[in-house]
């Protein structure tokens, strides 16, 4: 097998409502002087999928409600209007501990502020919630791409993610298009007959991990290419990772 | 920024008690046409670790105590003795149900089966354990590696942990030299003067993750190379890791 490169997609501008997200992705890459190749795997930050969708909420329009005012009386150092958005894009909380909040988002994502953040949203007292529906998203960058270059690539949409029990943020992918989410080993026996342990691994959340690689120490390079890693025919959506909730322990 | 490079180190063979690992690995980037250079990080599968270090545990040998006993009584599916070597090797069980044992290990890691894992053992009725050590197994494999090539590279053991919430495993870092656990963006500003919310990345467990694209369609490829990430020179065991049951919300 030949090796697994991660490009760099640097040098892209602020992305703005209503932008043209693939037409800036691909003037980025002609300014690299790199192309998309069929089978590349595009990696992009959720961050300006969700600018470009327009999925930002200013905080001069949200009143908070009795839930989220009575968060902020136990946790003042948090914004009321912000904890209402963040209820608002969230169908359950898990956790409300100390001042941290983790929800489980409409799509079924558990994560810290149900992905609402407020830092690079563009203008001031603005935050980004994370796109309506990231598969769908996902998917429409895939066929935009392919009608713009001809070229079949997969598309991960990521965001950063906090883990239980594990301290820091790992890139998860919360949309998916043209690759599979978890590839699995089910049945296969290793040379002493038994099953392997490990059946399912998360290979576009492992797509989402490797592209952070190139982009941390990059100011504003919300896009990788990874490349020669031959993500098969199989797509399946990012809400794949969802565990049911009576299959899940930590719920 | 040049791209990242994953390269896989295929061709290893089967690894023993006792093998000299470093030599192995080395063989096999010769046969490969391959030399390692400063600042590459060597990405090794925990088994081949333990194999070399004689972390083995044949089922003969184990006498099951009362909690293990009473465990398989629930579980008849499970294995007693396994089920003892899981208890041996944790400090606490985390959740026991429907069959699942998630344990935190003596090393502080909470996981699956205390990451006892009997696929792949090397002999039947035996499993194999973590090292006792991971970290210190990293910063050996790392000098061992300096001595004999001079150059100085980034080690990262790896194993395969499932998540909460998330359907799928992952490959982390369960022991590290040479690079940092996290990278803090602590008290960087965004353009708008906000915090970034995304304030330490794991980028071991991102190493590890990445290594997986190119070891998932091999057999037998236990170690990879990331090149080009300038992993710096600060240095952080993989028990940084470990988050403190004080601020853990769901251990």
């Amino acid at each position: 097998m030949r090796p697994v490169s991660i490009i760099p997609v640097s040098g892209m501008p602020e992305v703005r409502p209503g932008d043209d997200l693939v037409g800036l992705v691909l003037a980025a890459l002609t300014r690299l002087g790199e192309a998309l190749r069929d089978d590349d795997v595009l990696s992009v930050a959720q961050k300006v999928v969700s600018k470009a969708e327009g999925r930002l909420r200013r905080l001069d329009d949200v009143t908070p409600g009795p839930e989220a005012l009575r968060m902020a009386g136990e946790a003042p150092e948090k914004d009321a209007r912000v904890l209402q958005i963040v209820l608002d894009e969230s169908s359950r909380v898990v956790r409300w501990e100390h001042g941290v909040l983790i929800t489980e988002t409409h799509h079924g994502f558990v994560c810290a502020n149900a992905g609402v953040d407020r830092s690079n949203a563009g203008a001031a007292d603005t935050v980004v919630l994370l796109p309506v529906d990231p598969d769908a998203s996902a998917a429409a960058l895939r066929e935009a791409l392919r009608a713009r270059t001809g070229r079949t690539v997969g598309v991960v949409i990521t965001d950063t993610f906090g883990r239980a029990w594990r301290e820091g943020h790992v890139n998860v992918a919360i949309g998916i298009a043209g690759l599979p989410a978890l590839e699995r080993y089910l049945g296969q026996l290793d040379p002493q007959g038994y099953e392997l342990r490990v059946t399912e691994m998360a290979i576009a959340d492992e797509v989402a991990a490797a592209s952070e690689l190139v982009q941390r120490k990059l100011d504003r390079c919300p896009v990788a290419i990874v490349r020669g890693m031959e993500p098969g025919g199989r797509s399946e959506p990012a809400t794949t990772y969802v565990r049911p909730p009576e299959r899940d322990l930590f719920r």
